[in-house]
């Protein structure tokens, strides 16, 4: 059985939220580990096989999988039945991708570099500005109410876990908005 | 057949070289689009689909591909035949996904903020830093040649692809070093 390392209250909490959405606690080994944490509390433990003890880390036999968007598509890949995911061969399995490597590539750093009020021009030229993020998740659902249509997918989840872990801090337009709480009410977390 | 929308010089050069390194040229239409460049030059060009004007942008039928590495998974996923990437079922699988992401979540951002000399107790908590992920990546080269082991990969061509790109003006250690000349041998970039 697979083993995720998961912390609560943080990161990992995203790819608990998507195991219980896809129906398959029964299915995922989950062992609480500590990890350090901004305030200066917590630290590595050595139970957490991550090579920088952090999470989440999923342990597949002999398979390591680390960072949110590769467990992702490792677990909706490994349990298509979830439907959570785009399959191979899908005509939505390009776009599908796009969402998470964009997530991890550009939402994730553009967001918090504007928490930290980290502003250069390379930079922006590089991952965009958190408006241009906006726009895109904008456009994103301008087909359905979710970022691939009218289903409720993994990218949803992923994309969706900054705001739903900072809350009212992270900035976002009213379409923007109703997608965070039509996701929060299908995660559970309204 | 797929559209590739790519830029000389760009980090769409990734992609064509895993076209190349896949023999897969014959199956994919590749366009050449300006792009603004960082001194000024360019500009984004009409016939880029891509929502901001960037590269690499792949098409398929109805389909849109963006982010490097989602695009490395599409294209292996397509044609599994060149060996450059691993299959969904394959147990090297989540390791796989796993450095295409960490490439796009860490690697990448982490090379550009030390080129920037932006230093941050939150980004390095959040991305680690430099020297953390030259460590990770002589990890990867312990168990061979390349980063899944004795077989050259198509998460080696996106990992290597800023130190091709920027040459001597990135650090790297002896290890790395070497790695870097057999994946350049490897892409006929030496």
């Amino acid at each position: 059985m697979p083993t995720l390392y998961h912390a609560p209250n943080s990161r990992s909490e995203t790819i608990v939220s998507l195991i219980d959405a896809m129906g398959i606690r029964d299915k995922i080994d989950i062992v609480e580990v500590t990890i350090p944490r901004q305030d200066g509390t917590g630290g590595p433990d050595p139970k957490n096989p991550h090579p920088e003890g952090k999470v989440p880390y999923l342990v597949n036999g002999d398979d390591h999988i680390r960072e949110r968007g590769a467990i992702i598509t490792y677990l909706t890949e490994l349990f298509p039945e979830s439907g959570l995911g785009r399959e191979v061969g899908d005509p939505k399995r390009g776009e599908y991708l796009s969402w998470l490597f964009y997530y991890q590539g550009v939402l994730e750093p553009v967001i918090l570099l504007d928490y930290l009020k980290i502003d250069d021009p390379v930079l922006n030229a590089t991952f965009r500005d958190y408006d241009t993020v906006l726009k895109r998740l904008e456009e994103g659902l301008a087909n359905g109410p979710f970022l691939l249509g009218d289903d409720f997918s993994a990218a949803d989840v992923l994309c969706v876990s900054p705001f739903l872990f900072f809350g009212e801090g992270l900035r976002r337009s009213p379409v923007v908005e109703e997608w965070i709480k039509r996701c929060a009410a299908k995660l559970g977390a309204a």
